[in-house]
C-alpha cells in the first residue's frame, strides 16, 4: 500500500537528513550503554514497556481508534498481544540462549594444526531503524516486535512512524521514553526522513513491514550504501488455502464460512489474509460463498489511501477476462469504506495469467477451481513465495496428497486445517518466507528468533578470563547456555 | 584481486548464460533428493568426500602445486584441513542441532488468544552458487567450506571455479562426482558464466570469497534480481595488530619476528594476513623489523595477476607523502615473484589519510606508531570492519586498556597474544565481520554455523504427526535436539 507524500520541510534546519541524523546520533550515544546492560536489566526494560502499555491501555486504544478505526476490541487485544511480545523477549533475554554461546576448548593434538581456545557469542549490531506498519498500530509499530526484538538484542532503535497513526506513535514514544535510557528509542516522521535513516552511516540494520513496492525501494537503498546493511522487509503475501476433494466433500460449508471470516477479519488488512482459495471444480459451494461474503458489511479502512489502492487492484482483477466476479459490494461514497469482494477463476487460467497472482490488500479474495491433482500441483508450483500456506485435508486419507501439497507450497508457515490470520506470538513462530513475502528468507519478524536479526557473532581467541564478556567466561556468571565443541547446550 | 577476462564463447550454444542454466538445471533436479536424505546419509556423503580427498592427496597436491605454486607441504596441510572441514560438517549434520528445531505445544489459555501447536525447523534453500578463491585451492574451492556447508544444509552446489586453478577444480569435481548423487555438485568456468549464475532463477543464494571490488559487483547483481537472493561475500580485511606499551617493552622483539612471519606466510596471500601493526612511538624495534622482513626471500605468487595488483597497491602506498618505506624488496623480472615490503606511518597520519587503510594482498604491511592511548583509540575507531583484530598485551596489568581496545576494534574475531593467520576449523569459529570484510555480518564462512547461510525456517501449525518432517515429530525418530517453549535443548 502507498502512503501520501510528506509535506515539504519548512526550512533547511529540519531537513529529513538532519532529522534522521539527530535521531541516529542519540541512538549511537545510547548504544554502548544498552549493550553493556546485564541480561536481567535488559529484560526489565522490556517488562517495563509491557507494564506501561497495560497501565495506559485505555488511553492508547482511544487514540489508536481515532486514527485507525480498527475497533476498540481489536485494539485492546492488540495491546495485550504487544505486551505478550515484550514479555516473551524479556524471557528470552533472561534465558540467555539467544546469545548462541559456543565454546571450543584448545586442542594441542588437532589436525592439521593445534587448536586455540575459541569462544563465540552474538553481540548487538548497533543502532537500527524500524519502519512501522499501518495495520498493527501496536504490534508492528513503535513498541512492536521489531522494536522489542532489537532492544532485546541490545540495539537502540529509531522508529519511522507510519503516517496512518502519528499521534499514537508519539504517545507510545512518550510513554516508552519514561522507562527507557535516553536515546534507546526515538520516533521520527515523514517518508523522506525514513529514506534518510536507511542511508544514515550510524544505522546498522533496518526492519520494515509494509508493501512489496515500498519495501523493495528501501531494500535497494540499503544495498546501495557504500557500506550495505541488512534490510529485513516483511512485504506482501497471497497466503493460499488449498482444500482437498475429501475435505471439500466432508466439511466444505464450514471451510467456506471460516475462510470468508478470515478474509474479512479487520477488513482484510492483514499480511496473512488468505487471498487464494483452491477448491475442486464442481465444489457446489458457490451459493455458500456468495451468501457468506454478502453478509459482511462494509467497514472503515485504515485510511482513504488504502481504499484507493484496494479499488485500483480489485478493479484490474475484476476487469481481467479470465476472472468472474462472485460478489462485489457496491463502492461507498466514503473513500475510507471497505467493499468486500469475491472473485473466481480456474487453475489453468492462473498458470496462463501470472498477473492474477497479486496481493489485493483488503477484504477481497480469489477462488481458484482445479480439475485434478496435477492441475492443482502445477498451479501451486507457479505461486510466489509466501508468509503462509494452508491445507485443509482429511487425515489419514489425504496423507499422500498432503505431502505433495506441502512440497509444492513455498511458504514460511504451513497450516493444517486452520487459518493464517492471527499469528501466535510464541518462541517457535516463523513469520517470514521466500521472496516476495520478505527480503530475507532466513529471518522472522515474529517469534523468539526475531532477535537474531540485530546481532552478529564475534569469536574470542585465547582471550584471558578477565577480558572475556561475561557469557563466555568459564565461571559463567550470567548462567547462560554454553555449547561446548558443537555439542548440546549446558550451563 | 582481479582475474583475467575470459575467452569469448565460441558459439551461442555455449554462451555463459546457457552454461549456467545447464548447471543449475542439474542442481534443481538434484535438490529434492538431497533435501530428503536422512541425516546419517547426508553425513556419509561429506565423509566420502573427505575420504576421496585423502585417497587422492598426492595427485591432488601435484596438480595444485603446478597451478598455484603454494608449495607441497602447505598444500598437503590444506587437504587435511579440508578433510577436517568435511568431517566437522558431517558431525554437525548427524548431531542435528543445526536444524534449530523449536516446538511450542498448544496452549488454550494463552493471552490474547489460544495458541496452536507450532513446530519450526530449518530447511534447505535450494541450489546455491559458490565462487571459489584463488588462495585456498582446497579449503575455499570446489570441496571447500562453502560447498561442504551447503551440502550439509541439503543444498546442491554449482561452483564457479577460480581461474587460478582450473585443472585442480575439474579434478576435484571428477573425484566428487564419483561419490555424490548426480547434480549435487557441478563446476563451471569463466567470469561471465559466474555472473550468469548469480542471476539464474534457480539459484537461491551465493557464497563468494575474494576481493572487495569483485564481491561488491556480484553482491549488487544478486540484489538487483527481480527476486533478490542472499549473497555471502567474504572480502578484504586489514587485520590490525595492536601492541600495548607493556607488551612492547616486555617482548617486543619476539612480537616483531612473529608478526613478520604471519605477514609473509604463503607470500601474504591470506585474507587474515595482518596488514597493520600498531606500536608505541619510540618502540626501538626498527632494526628488528627491517632485519626480519629483509630475511624473507621473494617467492612465487598465485599468478602474475596477483603480482600486478600487489605492486600497484604497494606503489601507491610507497608514493604516499605520509608513508616511509622501512624495507622494499627489489621487484623481480618474474611477474609472479613476490617482493616483501614494510612501510611505516603515524596514527595521526592514518586519521588524516583514510586512503592509507587499504588492503595490499601479498607480503606487505604498514607499521603505525601511536603517541598515547587516546591517539591509538581515536585511530582504531576509524578503521573499517575486519575479519580479525589482534591485541598483544600483558595480563593483568593491561586489563583496562585491553577492554578499551576490544571495544574500539570492529572485527569478527578478536585474538589475544596470537596471530590471525591459520584459522582454526572448529564449531565455534567465526570467520566474518562488519563491512567491508563481508557483505553479511551475521554469517561466517568457516565454523559450524556456516551451514545456517543455506537454510530458512519453516513453521508447521497444527500439522498431524504423520505429515510432519521427521525432526519435528513427537516420536523424534532422528533423535535431534528439540527446544520446547523456547527453553533449553532436549532430545
Amino acid at each position: 500500500m502507498s502512503a501520501p507524500a510528506p509535506a515539504p520541510s519548512p526550512d533547511g534546519a529540519s531537513s529529513p537528513a538532519r532529522t534522521a541524523a539527530r535521531a541516529t546520533a542519540r541512538a549511537r550515544t545510547a548504544a554502548p550503554e544498552l549493550a553493556a546492560l546485564s541480561l536481567p536489566a535488559r529484560a526489565e526494560l522490556l517488562r517495563a514497556l509491557a507494564r506501561t502499555l497495560g497501565e495506559n491501555a485505555r488511553h492508547l486504544a482511544d487514540v489508536a481508534e481515532n486514527e485507525t478505526r480498527l475497533g476498540a476490541e481489536r485494539l485492546r487485544g492488540e495491546i495485550r498481544r504487544t505486551q505478550t511480545q515484550l514479555r516473551m523477549f524479556a524471557d528470552i533475554v533472561e534465558a540467555g540462549a539467544f546469545l548462541d554461546v559456543m565454546i571450543d576448548p584448545p586442542d594441542p593434538a588437532a589436525e592439521p594444526a593445534p587448536r586455540p581456545d575459541i569462544r563465540r557469542m552474538l553481540v548487538p549490531l548497533g543502532p537500527v531503524a524500524v519502519f512501522s506498519a499501518s495495520n498493527f498500530p501496536f504490534a508492528f509499530s513503535v513498541l512492536g516486535g521489531d522494536t522489542a526484538s532489537a532492544l532485546a538484542a541490545g540495539c537502540p532503535v529509531v522508529v519511522k512512524a507510519h503516517e496512518g497513526h502519528p499521534g499514537l506513535s508519539d504517545l507510545s514514544h512518550e510513554l516508552a521514553a519514561a522507562v527507557l535510557p535516553a536515546g534507546a528509542l526515538t520516533v521520527v516522521h515523514g517518508r523522506e526522513t525514513g529514506r534518510a535513516l536507511v542511508t544514515d552511516p550510524d544505522i546498522r540494520a533496518v526492519g520494515f513491514t509494509g508493501s512489496t513496492s515500498g519495501g523493495r525501494a528501501l531494500f535497494d537503498l540499503a544495498g546501495s550504501r557504500p557500506d550495505p546493511i541488512p534490510f529485513y522487509g516483511e512485504l506482501g503475501s497471497l497466503n493460499p488455502v488449498v482444500v482437498t476433494p475429501g475435505a471439500c466433500a466432508e466439511r466444505g460449508a464450514d471451510i467456506v464460512s471460516e475462510y470468508i471470516a478470515s478474509v474479512t477479519l479487520s477488513q482484510g488488512q492483514f499480511c496473512t489474509k488468505p487471498g487464494l482459495l483452491f477448491l475442486p471444480a464442481g465444489h457446489g459451494l458457490e451459493g455458500q460463498l456468495r451468501r457468506a461474503i454478502a453478509a459482511v458489511p462494509p467497514g472503515p479502512l485504515l485510511g482513504a489511501w488504502i481504499g484507493t489502492a484496494y479499488h485500483a487492484t480489485l478493479g484490474q482483477l475484476v476487469a481481467h477476462p479470465a476472472v468472474h466476479a462472485m460478489h462485489l459490494t457496491p463502492r461507498q461514497d466514503d473513500p475510507r469504506a471497505s467493499a468486500p469482494a469475491l472473485l473466481t477463476t480456474t487453475a489453468e487460467a492462473v498458470r496462463a495469467h501470472p498477473d492474477l497472482l497479486r496481493e489485493c490488500f483488503g477484504p477481497a479474495s480469489l477462488v481458484v477451481t482445479y480439475t485434478s491433482t496435477d492441475d492443482l500441483l502445477d498451479t501451486l508450483h507457479t505461486l510466489p513465495g509466501g508468509l503462509t500456506a494452508t491445507i485443509h485435508g482429511q487425515e489419514p486419507q489425504d496423507g499422500t496428497l498432503a505431502r505433495r501439497l506441502s512440497a509444492a507450497l513455498s511458504a514460511g508457515r504451513l497450516i493444517w486445517n486452520g487459518w493464517p490470520t492471527g499469528v501466535a506470538v510464541t518462541p517457535a513462530m516463523h513469520h517470514g518466507g521466500p521472496w516476495p513475502s520478505t527480503t530475507s528468507p532466513l529471518h522472522t519478524s515474529v517469534g523468539g528468533t526475531a532477535v537474531a536479526r540485530w546481532m552478529r557473532p564475534v569469536a574470542y581467541q585465547n582471550m584471558p578470563e578477565a577480558l572475556l564478556p561475561e557469557p563466555l567466561r568459564r565461571m559463567n556468571p550470567w548462567n547462560v547456555p554454553q555449547r561446548v565443541n558443537g555439542g548440546s547446550e549446558g550451563r
